[in-house]
């Protein structure tokens, strides 16, 4: 058995490399309970930490390089813990005979991108392989922070009577990516989404507290897969109406021509959020105040369901069982 | 100007591209303190936070693998920072096509080492690359550990009249994977040193606390490059007697016919100390008794030297200044 580009797309294949593999062999109760991100504790202090290496191709889509993709994918994920982002750890890979103006133009990307975020680079590392051993330079970063008093998130906290809520819309980061590869003869005026969200998501937990259940970023493997995770480890179902799930109409034509579902495809600058319905209309009108929230909607709720199916209410009145992201080979998107 | 293989090998080169390029962007104080390592505050605890890139070819020598290696290296830097490991994060970044039973061989060796170093694997990541974007696999580590109440090492804490301990012969990582890569048709049975040091390193600090003033691990770049990195960061010289360096007499000689210095070739199992000289003998006799510091010597002394040079007494009564690792194409030792 060999890797296969979709063991890295982030969907199903991906979930079974990391159960076969990964969880046997580094069997501890922090890993079990979420895999990209842990929850430390020194005392009384909460420390969330993350890693995520970015292999993005092409380097440059518009909207996003891969140096402000590094900084803004780990900063999102420590959001997610209900964590602040407070410090970064970089190691550069890099390929003999990469420009070195390049780098720094990386380099400076991240620096840029940590300022907005409010986070310090503060340890790294870099390593040379010869030619034909990297594409130019991979970049890895591990995040820090501080989780917030009175949060508590876990993608196992969602229960019946909830509701799912997406803070913009859906699909975009990968569309455009794939298309800026020019492998399909389409092109696009769409910018990726990439964006650190810390002013979107620090007040709402801040205002929140617990009844913010489970916070998601719906990176590689799309929503479908975010959603799948969630009811798994929440055994719980879900309900949601495709008519309330925003995207941008660009990014929905190029994945029908495509044939690729858009709910597949890896965002990098929006959040899953599952909320108690009590606070939905006030959550809502927060998430839209806030311009990088203002197409935010209530997409559906969390239901009782033991086979944990997250159920898509069609627009045609139909229903279907939306799946983690399959047969999809699409690496490289972050 | 191109990114070449020795800004890969730890030595000049390697200080040159950290200082112009990310020291530069990154500015902050915990980094400017020591890039490879950092050393966080909350509230009255301390983290220490650290990472690396581990990308060794052959995978596999005598002694170490990329996956002993790659929690060893991490696990020994928390250690430099008086800190006992405790949570590591870990990346991958796997060519396409990579047998699946030797990626379950790496995360095994990752897993035993962390066993017997004492820390979690709690949070990881997987990307995958197509062919001939990457060389089977690569793997990151970044660790976190808690610094020692009473301990405080930094390396610009060396003071003149302070002496200059390693733990054990030095250069042995380096001459092994170099011989192993074959190029040179010479052959070797001496095996890596690679090797997570806790039981050597943790009841030092708790036993002698502050008059251990440094610690480091001589990864690449070697002993030459450590001690030139300390002896910069604590404004102060060092005089270095060639004869008390501990050195395998295979390593020594294998470097001889290949005309390279073994001071300048990557340890993975052994830590330079700076130590208060009141503590040097029962220091010296404590590194002994445990096996992986049976050959430690006391190989010099800090000295007052505006210039921060590093000065090497040969055995032959002559002196020469020994001077970072250069001129050495030397990547992917570690």
């Amino acid at each position: 058995m060999e890797i296969n580009l979709e063991h890295g797309a982030g969907g199903k294949l991906t979930h079974e490399l990391f159960n076969s593999i990964f969880y046997k062999a580094f069997k501890n109760k922090i890993l079990e309970k979420a895999g990209d991100k842990a929850i430390l504790r020194f005392g009384s202090t909460r420390i969330a930490f993350t890693t995520d290496a970015f292999v993005m191709a092409p380097k440059k889509v518009s909207g996003c390089t891969i140096g402000k993709l590094s900084v803004t994918g780990t900063v999102n994920d420590l959001l997610t813990c209900g964590a602040i982002p407070m410090y970064l750890s970089a190691s550069f890979i890099i390929e003999e005979g990469y420009p070195i103006a390049n780098l720094s133009e990386i380099v400076r990307d991240m620096s840029e991108t940590a300022k907005i975020s409010g986070v310090s680079i503060v340890t790294g590392d870099t390593k040379v392989v010869e030619r034909g051993k990297a594409d130019g330079v991979y970049v890895i970063t591990s995040g820090i922070g501080k989780v917030i008093k009175n949060s508590n998130v876990s993608g196992s906290n969602a229960e019946p009577g909830d509701v799912i809520v997406v803070s913009g819309p859906v699909g975009t980061h990968g569309t455009v990516v794939m298309l800026a590869r020019g492998e399909f003869g389409l092109y696009s005026s769409v910018s990726s989404d990439c964006c650190p969200l810390n002013d979107l998501v620090i007040p709402l937990i801040k205002k929140y507290g617990k009844k913010i259940k489970v916070i998601r970023d719906p990176t590689r493997g799309g929503l479908a897969t975010t959603l799948n995770e969630i009811a798994k480890e929440s055994k719980v179902g879900m309900v949601v109406e495709e008519s309330k799930i925003p995207v941008l109409e660009e990014v929905k034509s190029a994945c029908e021509v495509l044939g690729i579902d858009f709910l597949s495809m890896a965002n990098e600058g929006i959040m899953v959020f599952i909320v108690d319905a009590k606070i939905k209309e006030k959550f809502l009108k927060d998430l839209r105040n806030n311009p990088k929230g203002r197409l935010a909607s209530v997409i559906g709720k969390v239901v009782s369901d033991k086979e944990k199916k997250v159920v898509l209410s069609t627009s045609v009145g139909g229903e279907r069982i939306l799946d983690m992201a399959k047969g999809l080979p699409l690496p490289r998107i972050c």
